[in-house]
């Protein structure tokens, strides 16, 4: 007699990101998870740094979405492979979507896969999707309190982004207060700084260009 | 002999909602969910807007977050009645958590009530908390697209309030497309203007107000 047996459905979301990333190991690609608010910058921050990664690295963008191909068709404008992610409503993109998005993949012509996830700083966090890494993106127009308000996504990152600089002076963004929250639950993590209407991309793509030459290993949450 | 019922999660807090919603009703005061991206500027939007409505009704706040007290303080500095929600990392305020918020609420003493939710442009749509209405909010830095992304959060909104239009010179945020996508969706809602930075909240206040003068009865979803 068959025995059915529910899993968690967290073991089969890491059963699945374990696989994607052994996949990826193999063909010598590594991914980033991009994570954080709607409207923190994602996409536009993949509109300035694949250009500049392209000439050396081979790159390809999942686009994590709720509903519409918006932002795949930004990514495309740069020539750049890259396969949306409809979640149809849910609130983050799962190992097994990233999975699927990952075999269509042609994994032979990648070095670097960006995962762009879901606009949400919350749900993301808890999802072990595959990646090599996380990137967490916050805009300076969002407030300095959100790292200590959203601990999860931060202390989970392997970098942190900080978006739309040029907006600073209009804000009350206190840049230290938002440093010290990133550090109160993120020691190590590295912080660019930067501004899609300046070109201060030099440390974030050293630091993305890196991560494809170690050839690091990370076991994801 | 008992048999175990496993009552559906969303029947439950939909349960939950109706019975809050009736204890409101009861009481005569008339409350409202505000939902929004992190940094979208909720709190900063009562921030001004309690200080308008409270020399003629009695406001409170439910102040929903993952962890901290910080945004709670800010509504208590302005002499405001606040209970602080504490999810725990949960991504969206359900109707069991608000309706133990509203059960410590002196609710004789109150007309108006606030409940301020989760940091987060998806979740939180899907749960009806007892809420009379529901409010959308959105800053002019998220950008113009994300009603058409985000459809169930405007599609489901009472009211829809923009934010930081004081930034508006500063970004590419286009204000027509953005009123297009939420009229795609939502056909009714009133769509107010404003900027914390300016005294533009009257029809707003009037609104809110008038929510409360017409004892209107709304279901929730």
């Amino acid at each position: 007699m068959d025995i059915q047996v529910l899993r968690r459905l967290d073991e089969k979301n890491k059963a699945n990101a374990d696989e994607t990333r052994a996949l990826l190991d193999e063909h010598g690609v590594r991914s980033v998870n991009m994570m954080g608010s709607p409207g923190c910058g994602k996409t536009a921050l993949l509109e300035r740094i694949l250009p500049l990664l392209q000439p050396t690295l081979r790159c390809a963008v999942l686009e994590g979405d709720l509903f519409t191909t918006q932002d795949a068709e930004r990514v495309a404008a740069l020539g750049t492979r890259v396969i949306q992610l409809e979640t149809q409503g849910s609130c983050h993109l799962d190992a097994n979507l990233v999975q699927r998005g990952v075999r269509e993949l042609p994994l032979g012509e990648c070095d670097l896969l960006f995962v762009e996830n879901v606009g949400n700083l919350v749900c993301p966090a808890n999802f072990d999707v595959g990646e090599h890494a996380r990137m967490a993106v916050v805009s300076v127009t969002e407030g300095h309190d959100k790292p200590s308000k959203y601990p999860l996504m931060f202390s989970r990152a392997d970098a942190v982004v900080i978006t739309k600089l040029d907006l600073l002076e209009h804000t009350d963004f206190d840049l230290q207060a938002a440093l010290a929250g990133i550090r109160q639950y993120n020691e190590h993590a590295p912080v660019f700084q930067t501004s899609t209407r300046d070109d201060n991309f030099d440390d974030l793509v050293g630091w993305l260009t890196g991560l494809c030459g170690q050839g690091r290993r990370h076991g994801g949450a």
